[in-house]
């Protein structure tokens, strides 16, 4: 019975499409499931839908090459943090924001804000690109497991970015930031919102902004480091100092 | 006075080339610096032997197109961290080794070992590959401003690998890993090794053999993660909680 063995992908399931019992894929899941994975009635298979809710179902049947599935199990915030990590990035002129995403959302980031910085030099992220980061979010909350489709947006200012903050723990990476990372560890049960300057850094006056709205100003080592691998470096101490 | 600046760039000296007080660059190192940024006599410039050493220059003269410079300033281990990180990567059947180098030669890696385990279905890096890898490195090393080289190397087996292990703290990532990352912050002064497993994860005897290698196996968190995203979070670890 090779066919009824479970595919080890998570499919995708649009909350909508949810109800007490049964769900409904839609024809591109439906289709991974019914022809890549050549799952047949019987075969169990695992949905997610980005709010948090991870499915254990049996394929039931096909309707309009839909794939119905049989709600056999179902449990909140698998693969998640039990808190929020929320991260201001800094836009860099151009350059691969998508790695941060591609990165980040498997370590466990709730909110990315891609934010004009005054040495950005660019506008912020439009729709296109916003979908885009989002279709990366999106495969990469599957193939980490996690269940909840972080948010993706663009300031266009770090006075703008600011406004939108969860309180909580408030680290901003600096190359004049005097206090080591390793503050990062002192943490409680609060959400942590971590900023990341763009290339060149922050200037004088964003840096008293974020002073101002309670950031530690925090240093990340002796040698320098992009805009993109400062973010990937302290979302990682996040992450596991804040389990 | 425009055309003295000294450029922001860091340029790449052969140890060789390298006099009691003078230096010689490369002619591809010697255009960028001419040509590129526009260098003329008595313009400073700074350069890193990737064994260590940063030089503070002056440009004196050309001679047959190659730059000399007068060595005005001299310092060591500029950029570097205190103690050696060695990192195992379990080789991935296809996919970026190219991003962990370009990211971890920033975050201070000194050894990067990509390492065929019985889970990676496939045969060591060859040497073009790893000259590729090396060109990522002299990138990474100027861009970040460091100033020794990592050594990067590709072992048939994990029981090779550890065979070129210095004494310190060695650290495993595992899904199956019990202990948090948190460990990692109760460091000493000795070297780190981190291993990561390859998709698929490490085989039981794998496991077994980094316990007798004392790795500790820790886990970094609820959700799945690519061996890529592994490295980079138990790197940054490793950088942060061991200045």
């Amino acid at each position: 019975m090779a066919e009824h063995r479970r595919p080890d992908t998570l499919f995708w399931v649009d909350p909508a499409s949810v109800g007490s019992d049964r769900l409904k894929l839609s024809p591109d899941e439906s289709h991974h499931l019914l022809r890549v994975h050549r799952a047949k009635e019987g075969t169990p298979f695992q949905a997610i839908d980005g709010e948090g809710s991870f499915f254990e179902c049996v394929l039931e049947s096909v309707e309009r090459r839909a794939a119905i599935g049989r709600i056999v199990g179902r449990r909140e915030g698998v693969g998640e943090l039990s808190r929020t990590i929320v991260v201001l990035v800094g836009l860099p002129d151009s350059g691969d924001v998508g790695e941060v995403v591609a990165h980040g959302v498997p370590l466990g980031v709730s909110v990315f804000d891609f934010v004009v910085c005054e040495r950005s030099g660019r506008a912020a992220l439009k729709s296109p690109r916003l979908s885009r980061l989002g279709r990366i979010a999106r495969a990469g909350l599957k193939q980490s497991r996690r269940t909840r489709l972080p948010e993706i947006r663009s300031s266009g200012s770090l006075g703008e970015a600011v406004k939108h903050l969860p309180s909580g723990l408030r680290f901003a990476a600096d190359p004049a930031g005097e206090e080591p990372a390793l503050a990062l560890v002192k943490t409680s049960e609060d959400p942590v919102t971590l900023a990341i300057g763009p290339p060149g850094g922050y200037t004088e006056g964003e840096r008293r902004l974020l002073q101002e709205e309670h950031f530690s100003i925090i240093s990340l080592g002796p040698s320098r480091l992009t805009t993109e691998t400062a973010a990937l470096a302290l979302i990682s101490l996040a992450r596991n100092s804040l389990r």
